[in-house]
């Protein structure tokens, strides 16, 4: 393990075995990219484990203590992916809520994924996954600590070829990548899926939402996503990423991702290709 | 916390912050009941925790290590209910699994529930809740850690006079209660849900189903369990509790249920009526 941390703000990398967070998954993370003492999407991550933290009613982590929790774990790391986990608390058994509830809060300093060559220009390969997420408008679009379905997607496969699996819900609509979010242009309209169901809505995710207004949120077929003339995935940590295929069909990265890729860099993200 | 550990063998009261138990709750549990060095239900759990451990691809821990843990930390315990949660252990980010799993195992002793007087032999009053449980194939059945529904469906209420409300699934069928199963006599047949989309197989539901092979499981409509004679709930650390009232209905414990109080009295468990 190779993780720098704080938990509540003390240099340990140990939490209470009675933790909610690992009785039930009961709290919420962010994966945050940061460039030195930079993280450009910073507000976005605070802003979506604010409203994570009020869905499911945990006390929400003061930003500028994460702030400074975070500056401390990645000291002296040209570049980090953070990982903020906030939890319920420790809890006895049982599933009500705690009546005073002291919420967990971990800040863990990784390296950043290794980048295979030519990703950001030439793009990944994915497959569409067997597993159908299950719908769940409770928990949709929250970054909580249920992952199992990801885990279990993410299980399919071991081809290192393979980037990312598309994911479809049991409707069998596109909902996302197993770890982000997916855009395609069909008949020359941008669209990604809603996640009002199911899926995780990423911050990446809605940083190309306001960079890119005419981009329509709404149901993707997967017969429509096969079809599509591009498709991109957008991540916190990787940020805009071409996809060059998709089980047998092939895709070409166009003016579009290449726009947000260098919106990326213009954030100040400084990966191979502005991810 | 009043509780007494062992997390991998170790008296300790920690768990590593990069456990995927943590992190994805990436792993499962029993909740199983001790009458002083007896636990009656033992070898059910035992082979749940195999099934689970093996259908989400973990390796499963040694029972008679497990027993042996269990046995240390509810040493001088009247009555315990010990916790064992088995992980897929440490890891770094990524929902991928690793190569070499190493899990981890945490068993803990806690206190029974304090137990309301009269539930026994009155019954307890139930709600049914507004969340719908998502229907997940791959994980049904499973006491798995992602257990944010059943968190939140149970802050659904705060009354101390509901003890547990019913949880319909997407299509509006009955499944469970959320901290135990249930069982309906329905037109002289007893029914208990399927619980191949979603819910968990209970061992105290897998011992009725033993005990009374003459009980159906299938489909259970809210209306049917509303117009049912009979209603009690099964859980491994409750026992067997008759339904005394869901919403505006009420029900009276019969001889069915009295049997089975009766076969967990003979089991060796001792509780105020064989919980």
């Amino acid at each position: 393990m190779t993780a720098r941390m704080r938990v509540n703000g003390v240099a340990t990398a140990q939490v209470s075995a009675l933790d909610r967070g690992l009785a039930y998954g009961d709290g919420l993370f962010e994966s945050i990219r940061f460039v030195g003492a930079i993280a450009p999407l910073w507000p976005r991550h605070m802003q979506r484990l604010a409203e994570g933290c009020a869905r499911l009613r945990i006390p929400a982590p003061n930003p500028a203590q994460l702030w400074r929790e975070a500056l401390e774990v990645s000291r002296d790391m040209p570049a980090a992916v953070l990982r903020i986990t906030v939890t319920r608390g420790p809890g006895e058994r049982g599933y009500a809520l705690p009546a005073a509830p002291q919420p967990t809060r971990v800040v863990a300093a990784f390296a950043p994924p290794p980048v295979a060559a030519g990703i950001y220009a030439q793009g990944v390969r994915l497959r569409v996954c067997d597993l159908r997420l299950a719908e769940q408008p409770l928990l949709a679009g929250l970054k909580h600590l249920n992952r199992l379905e990801q885990v279990l997607a993410r299980a399919e496969w071991n081809d290192p070829a393979i980037a990312d699996g598309v994911l479809l819900d049991s409707h069998g609509r596109v909902i996302s990548a197993t770890m982000a979010n997916l855009f395609a242009l069909v008949d020359g309209q941008w669209l990604t899926p809603a996640l009002d169901r199911c899926g995780v809505a990423g911050v990446a995710r809605a940083e190309v939402l306001a960079a890119c207004p005419q981009v329509r949120v709404g149901e993707l077929a997967l017969d429509t996503l096969l079809g599509a003339g591009e498709v991109f995935l957008s991540s916190s940590v990787r940020g805009i990423v071409p996809v060059r295929s998709l089980d047998g069909r092939s895709y070409a990265p166009g003016t579009t991702t290449r726009r947000l890729q260098q919106h990326w860099r213009d954030l100040g993200f400084s990966m191979e290709q502005g991810g």
